[in-house]
């Protein structure tokens, strides 16, 4: 898969015009290669961690004035030699620059290659790999936080030595299996029992923070629905543009990759299947009973906006119970709001209203009680209990392995006290042993480990 | 317009999502913010141009592992304390990483303000500062080349030497106005001319290359037009595509911002007005004689398209000399293309057209003839005569002092010849030395250099 005496080189900054571009190598000959296409000091005779000014030639034709770093080995990145050479940011020079690297005997890096030699050398385990992944592309104070606490070490310590006490019990059973013919115990069940039952209990606490750290990775999914005319397209604008205002005044911030979405106190809202409710057109706003059922089924937060000059009570209660069955579906949370609120007596419409619970009356278009709705998003997220030290999962393949290694000790703990034989027994922690061993890359296989990486930008 | 005293910071890097993200800092105390927000060695403490690896921490919270670079004044790009980290390419670790360095006494850099600092150090001149920004956004071979000579020194050099000359010489003729009683001259009135005479032979060869560098710069406008259904649009997709081709060849290439325009040996070309042709609709394809004048008007190549199966040599004739006056009026070349040449005999369409002089018949459809026609784009835009030491002018700020250099010497020269007093002839020169002076930088103003910088993104 991997070839380790290759040399890899790759733009490691974004494509695009900009000031700097970062071309980076890593790999034996890295600092030789760049040696050669440069003219200053012999960079090969450079310690580690120096910066050095200089020129690089394409033949005799100077393409660029540069500043090159160099890191030896092991104290690098990838724990391989590396240089990354600092030019202007034009495409057309970076590409000059890694066509004369590559002809120099360098090869083009594949996505997350200079991860995943990190991962084959020994500096990142295969969680903390992956983390790196969510930290590059973490766009919220606490999406960024689970990555960081993963690429620190995160759960995989905690199932570092579960495992390894897992084995030490293996091993002994699989003793017994040597002397099955004189019936001796090795391995203590009590015992036994005991630790599969801890980790069980840690491996159940990771698995339910799934959805919260899924949630917390992906935006949670909120919808506004509500007939046509309700002002949902009116809330929508002023829901995003009230959150691009904020944004625009922090320096260099650019959000305009992400579409409808918005971050309220470190949180990422995404708002569903807008493109019906972008239609400005009302008329052919109205979805249509089954896509809107769908479409609260997809969500985890639903606005059910009305609009206070053309609703009454009863018609909002039978609405809430077409779309009962749908809420339920996915445990999702209802939001009722009343919408133009400036075309009605607050006195009177709270009067009328008096029945729901928990009712919201908004201006979308005056921007009246817009707040109000995101703290009330904020609360129903209950992602602000999230608190620093807590391990979250929010990595689908892990949650995946520690289902797996969850199903199997329970397995094993029903053959425990069931009575069955050692190699049972000693199957059943195998089994678990080698999810576990996938999340820490502990266990790997070229497959795994090409889905993983394949999935990093070119550059990492 | 800028305070010298303040350290500035940005993102250095494009914006987006990358492996790497690089924030720059700039100023007195570049070294020390960067070292309160950084955990690792003391930064204060390191030699220039080495780089330290730490971690940024924001209060207790561990925001991103990071290299940092450091570089000592005044062997830095601006002539300043450099200090450049080099994060995670995430933007919500960038604006934090931002966000913290100005709460600890950095400011927000201006576009350009890191280029403005070096030339207000002396770090570069007026026109090598618009040469990095020409440099930044170079996307063809010959951009580049002219971008990178102007940023070696270009014809700042020649032009200094000429200046100096001049100024020496108005010294002279001012100091004859101290004694304008006297009837003396102190300035030889044979050896001024012949400067003037020669200054301005150097001025006139650099205006006239302007012409040349601005299509290099911006790309050669090519104008396609013809008939409906002459094949226009089949033929703008074959050459576009024919590029596109090309460019993923090779790694890490991304053309997606440049829209209808091809890069053949070096050399941009830009298809003008290609939206009539993108209607794939052929009835409303026409765009009425008018505008297609206008079209034509605007290009440097028009390549008039017929079809072969429908046309024949009289109405040609008709076509050309009815376009004629709108080639003119740009000196703008013609290509002759017969397209269809799949549906009809090669030899007997010779024949056919042989009046016609340097007619080429391709197939659009088929690619047939296609290299053909780029190597006749290529020679039919002369700029494969641009040798590597040509000194080419491609701004338009320098074209005007260029020109308006020229024109106050004319007046010069016009008046020596005459014999007017001494106080005319050093008012011309003095017009002409502040003409050259703002090329190189030698005289500025705050507007001229708010409008020069301004043009710069942000972090170079």
């Amino acid at each position: 898969m991997f070839n380790k005496n290759s040399t890899i080189c790759a733009l490691s900054t974004p494509q695009g015009i900009g000031a700097i571009g970062v071309v980076r190598l890593s790999g034996l000959d890295a600092i030789k290669i760049t040696n050669v296409i440069f003219k200053g000091k012999d960079l090969d005779q450079q310690p580690s961690h120096t910066v050095h000014f200089g020129k690089i030639m394409k033949d005799d034709v100077l393409l660029d004035e540069v500043v090159v770093s160099i890191f030896k080995e092991p104290n690098s990145y990838t724990g391989e030699n590396i240089s990354e050479i600092s030019c202007h940011g034009s495409p057309f020079i970076i590409n000059e620059i890694i066509q004369l690297l590559i002809s120099k005997g360098s090869v083009s890096a594949a996505p997350g290659e200079f991860t995943l030699r990190a991962f084959l050398n020994g500096k990142l385990d295969l969680s903390q790999a992956e983390a790196v992944a969510d930290l590059i592309s973490s766009d919220s104070k606490n999406a960024h936080k689970i990555a960081m606490h993963q690429l620190r070490g995160g759960f995989s310590n905690e199932i570092s030595v579960l495992r390894q006490q897992l084995i030490d019990f293996a091993s002994l059973i699989e003793l017994e299996l040597d002397f099955s013919e004189e019936d001796v115990e090795f391995a203590n069940r009590d015992q036994l029992e005991a630790l599969i039952i801890k980790t069980r209990s840690v491996l159940n606490t990771l698995i339910d923070s799934f959805s919260v750290g899924n949630a917390i990775k992906n935006g949670i999914p909120v919808a506004i629905v509500g007939k046509p005319n309700a002002g949902k397209s009116t809330l929508l604008n002023t829901l995003l543009n009230e959150d691009r205002a904020l944004v625009t005044e922090i320096a260099g911030t650019t959000r305009d990759s992400i579409e409808d979405e918005i971050n309220l106190e470190g949180t990422n809202f995404r708002f569903i299947d807008t493109a019906g409710i972008r239609d400005t057109n009302d008329i052919v706003e109205s979805l249509g009973v089954k896509r809107t059922l769908e479409k609260i089924e997809s969500a985890s937060i639903v606005i059910l906006l009305f609009d206070l000059t053309n609703s009454n009570v009863a018609q909002l209660k039978e609405t809430v119970n077409e779309i009962k069955p749908a809420l339920d579906k996915n445990d999702a949370e209802l939001l009722m709001v009343g919408n133009k609120i400036d075309l009605n007596t607050l006195e009177k419409t709270k009067l009328e209203y008096q029945e729901i619970e928990d009712v919201l009356f908004i201006s979308a278009k005056e921007k009246w009680n817009i707040e109000e709705l995101q703290q009330k998003l904020i609360e129903t997220s209950n992602l602000h209990q999230l608190t620093k030290n807590e391990t979250i999962v929010s990595n689908i393949r892990h949650w995946d392995a520690l289902t797996k290694a969850d199903q199997a000790l329970l397995k094993g703990l029903t053959g425990l006290k069931q009575n069955v034989s050692a190699d049972f027994i000693a199957m059943d922690i195998r089994a678990s042993l080698y999810q576990l061993g996938l999340i820490t890359g502990d266990i790997t296989t070229d497959d795994l480990l090409g889905n993983i990486f394949s999935r990093f930008c070119i550059g990492k």
